[in-house]
């Protein structure tokens, strides 16, 4: 059945995808989790070869118009993977940022997953979120934030034979998460640069037996257990001197109620968790942004929840 | 209140406690399951300084008697951890002992934990499992295997100012483990000196999302996800030379149709995991022992299950 190009609406949707936080703490490189902070992508996809770009909110003066767009590139590597590049050469991209860029909240993440996920509802949904999410960890390199992005929930991604699986749940136990947002941008490439090649035995094991710690007591819902299971040995004590007032961060955050805290993803954010009935989120945001202070940063404070869904239609 | 000392029947109680299966693949030092093959001890505590060690089965001949038994060391550490030392001097220490020693199978473990347990019965157990944990962690060195003996299921164990904290749960899985028992024995020591002191952060990041998919697959019951769980790039790959045809028995069980297979604790025996409704645990254990023979190593097979009790009163 040819489609009716010219009816735009049949070849629209509007999407929405969580901002998520990779890591936290122990999972390294596995872990991730997704929140209640959205972008909004307006897609349209059209017959000519011209990509229009135009986007509000957060990062908006630098998001790249044209082919280079990342939310176009996505939606051009879906195109050719159903074989509809002939079909819809080009699109209108409209983008409603509300996740800060370069922060760790996994801003690259949401453009791509928008884009796979609304191309895809276009044109009937012919892949499902385990295939969507294997071409949206090509195009970012690395899961950790696009499977949260596109499931919800809490996500475990493994790399097995260059194929990414993952397992996505949520938690037994209501969280609550605080994410102190700096002023400043960090890369992922230079937060990747800090870590060493090798690593302690012992470091390593540090981490294994915390995460382990955290998924069985996330799963579970064993809120007493989550105060052993946030640490981490493997990334955050080498990526401490590129986040100012990281130590003092987690101190403050802790001394103030909260059951652990972490880098969010490579960072410049630190994100801190407690429960949604311990009534302490103001309080440890309060805390976080005023030891950042004491440490020369200026920062503001989010309060949000696990999203629960992953990536959304919102309109048709 | 004077205990009636010549009422030897007070003083008396036999337990049982399960041989145990540490690291499970990626959960090096911090992941142990309890198995359905059991050590008994019938202790009887005296008040003359006197130490009596009878014991029948696996290991008998070698076990040491007298105050250098390690179950009497329990029994002793444990008096002086309530203020018993004075009441009771002694004890008779009846073991049946089914579980092979030094194998990998957590039978020194089986002699803290029961040691410990049954003393604690008898005095009318003033501590709780979690902390007879403690005192079995500090005699033992590590709480790999005693976690699981005590509690039963799988355990999660993590060491955090050198005191340890332990979640237990059962799969929702239903495992059948089948045991490789090699006709060799392995020392922890001999295991531990193989390791090297840094592993490559790569490797380390491997363990993690594995071991969070192994537990997440466990309390979650995904049986589907489990394949991708029991792989380890921490202990195993520096151990192989210690247990010839490891790779070979791993790929005969997984052809099998196994879920995966690894080295029980430190070995010398390997473990292979199915489940309940598979039926394969036959064909499993049979391609494992050849797979052993074909490497010039006579060993016999074990089927188990998961004991869900731990450590048990089986007759005061």
């Amino acid at each position: 059945m040819k489609k009716n190009l010219t009816d735009s609406k049949k070849n629209r949707v509007v999407v929405r995808v969580p901002g998520t936080s990779a890591n936290c703490g122990p999972g390294f490189d596995c872990l991730g989790l997704a929140t209640t902070i959205y972008n909004y992508l307006d897609l349209t996809l059209i017959r000519s070869g011209k990509v229009v770009v135009e986007s509000v909110g957060e990062g908006a003066e630098n998001i790249p118009k044209g082919r280079r767009n990342l939310t176009w590139q996505a939606v051009s590597r879906f195109l050719k993977a159903v074989g509809k590049e002939d079909e819809f050469k080009g699109a209108i991209i409209r983008m409603k940022n509300n996740v800060p860029i370069s922060r760790g909240l996994g801003s690259s993440s949401t453009a791509i997953v928008a884009g796979l996920f609304a191309a895809n509802e276009i044109v009937g949904a012919p892949l499902n979120r385990q295939e969507l999410l294997k071409l949206a960890t090509e195009l970012e390199g690395h899961p950790d934030n696009v499977a949260p992005a596109l499931f919800g929930g809490f996500t475990v991604s493994v790399m097995q034979d260059g194929e990414v699986q993952t397992f996505s749940f949520l938690p037994r136990v209501k969280l609550k998460l605080i994410v102190a947002v700096p002023d400043f941008e960090l890369s992922t490439r230079l937060a990747r640069k800090v870590l060493p090649r090798n690593v302690s035995m012992k470091d390593a094991i540090f981490n294994v037996s915390r995460a382990s710690m955290l998924i069985a007591a996330l799963v579970e819902g064993r809120e007493d257990l989550l105060p052993l299971a946030f640490d981490d040995a493997l990334h955050q004590p080498y990526r401490k001197k590129l986040v100012p007032g990281m130590s003092a961060v987690f101190d403050a955050a802790k001394s103030a109620g909260a059951l652990g805290a972490a880098i969010s993803g490579a960072g410049s954010c630190l994100i801190a968790f407690t429960t949604l009935h311990s009534g302490l989120e103001d309080k440890i945001s309060t805390a976080m942004t005023t030891a950042f202070k004491s440490a020369g940063v200026t920062s503001k404070a989010l309060i949000l929840d696990v999203d629960r869904r992953g990536a959304q239609v919102v309109r048709r």
